[in-house]
């Protein structure tokens, strides 16, 4: 007879929930998306639906309706009623016996949670220490997949040293973004990151990021560049949805501008706000 | 309120089932392993385990019992009642809301099934198609997660093109395994494979692999090799857990051999079948 165990509980295998069976939990065969409103309003909606609709293509999860899924996203954020909300989502292939090739009738599993965006008002204001680790991910991090073990790892080590986002150093030495967010330097009037081309995800935030910047007169360098260059930075700072713009101003162990959030950053923390409006 | 919403039904966050919440489909964060057994008795039960506590200490799942999960595994395995099983099981980081770092109170997730063994008569008897694939892989094959798309990825790309298993190509342009098994290639009377130092899996079944060739003679070279010097060889094979050895008589275009298993692959399942008595 087919069986199941879960935790100490035995049972037949046909008698198992689906959830059980779901290939994101046996392959991380599934892909996410993580979008926040401002004050009511669901932010870059638009192109968080894109993104996700591009992820699903890249792993061949097919038959989804992006129209439903913005349908749901939208419900669902308005039945929550929480203004400044976090909102993430995932579909995985389907339920079903554990193959790497799965049947052809696999449905697509749904799931998301509305809840409270993390309160980042001291981060925001204070700065955040980072420290880096190697890029152990994968070769498709264009791809935002529930294979996510190399990015807990990095943050983990992160949290182990007092530090709040891990920043990936690939094998030639180059930073390419952080455990869940884009990295960005300041030298001077230059706004560094690294270019869309490396192994990284195609960041919304980063988009914004490069906008602000422009506006507020910043010459954009799309160019990787390394742990060393970075500690020489006059500013650094991460973005990421839930939180936009934050400074970094610990480096590993070397301390950024002083230890204070950077001019720039600063500026582009309030220019970043209009897009929110 | 927190919500969350599953296909199209929300509910209150707080009325998750834990399983919804497991950190094994957010991250991928977890390891796992594949037994079978042979005339109701467990293959390499002591290697299996011992990899699985390697694998849980990579990446930091601290405080399970191995003869814990010994025990449950022989319990499930005795009350199953079938003589020729696959036994699949995995232990997450617990569940909890979804945060890279999870909280420190984390309980650990424990899942298995076993079922009955694919049928790999017919594989055996008259070899298989393997095609070649770019190895997306993360850096730490080593540990045996759920991060496994890139090998689902790949096993989908072998199976449109007709074949039953991708072998994996590195960046450097060697081959580095197979997304499910270890690749073995016959020059002569050398037996070659990938060293374990590559990004490779310590696969255990690989073990029993050299055991057998040294038995028959054939001498053994642990050396990455490429795909054009494997369309090459005498004879082609992989070997994993639940078929144990398989003879390969098509790589990509090229049929090896003949088109048919080789003398010494036949001889190898042959001398393979000795350590499972």
């Amino acid at each position: 007879m087919r069986l199941a165990m879960i935790e100490d509980k035995t049972l037949p295998l046909e008698e198992l929930e689906p959830v059980y069976l779901d290939r994101g939990i046996f392959f991380g065969d599934g892909v996410y998306e993580v979008l926040r409103s401002y004050n009511g309003k669901i932010f870059a909606f638009q192109e968080h639906l894109q993104r996700f609709a591009r992820s699903l293509n890249e792993i061949q999860i097919t038959g989804i309706d992006i129209d439903q899924i913005r349908a749901k996203v939208q419900k669902s954020f308005d039945a929550a009623g929480i203004a400044d909300a976090k909102i993430y989502f995932h579909i995985t292939r389907g339920s079903g016996p554990r193959d790497h090739v799965g049947c052809a009738d696999l449905k697509p599993n749904f799931f998301l949670t509305v809840s409270e965006l993390p309160d980042a008002t001291v981060e925001k204001a204070k700065g955040i220490a980072v420290s880096t680790h190697p890029d152990w991910r994968w070769k498709r991090c264009d791809i935002k997949s529930l294979n996510l073990l190399a990015n807990v790892l990095a943050r983990m080590d992160a949290a182990k040293k007092g530090c709040t986002e891990a920043i990936f150093v690939d094998e030639s030495g180059f930073i390419t973004e952080g455990a869940a967010s884009a990295f960005f330097a300041i030298f001077g009037k230059q706004l560094q990151t690294t270019p869309i081309t490396a192994n990284i995800l195609p960041s919304i935030t980063r988009k914004y990021v490069l906008d602000a910047g422009k506006n507020i007169g910043l010459e954009i360098i799309e160019k990787s560049f390394t742990p060393q260059q970075s500690s020489q930075a006059d500013e650094l700072f991460i973005a990421v949805t839930t939180k936009d713009i934050v400074p970094v101003v610990k480096f590993d162990d070397k301390v950024i501008a002083n230890g204070r959030p950077g001019q720039y950053t600063k500026l582009l923390i309030q220019k970043f706000q209009e897009f929110t409006m």
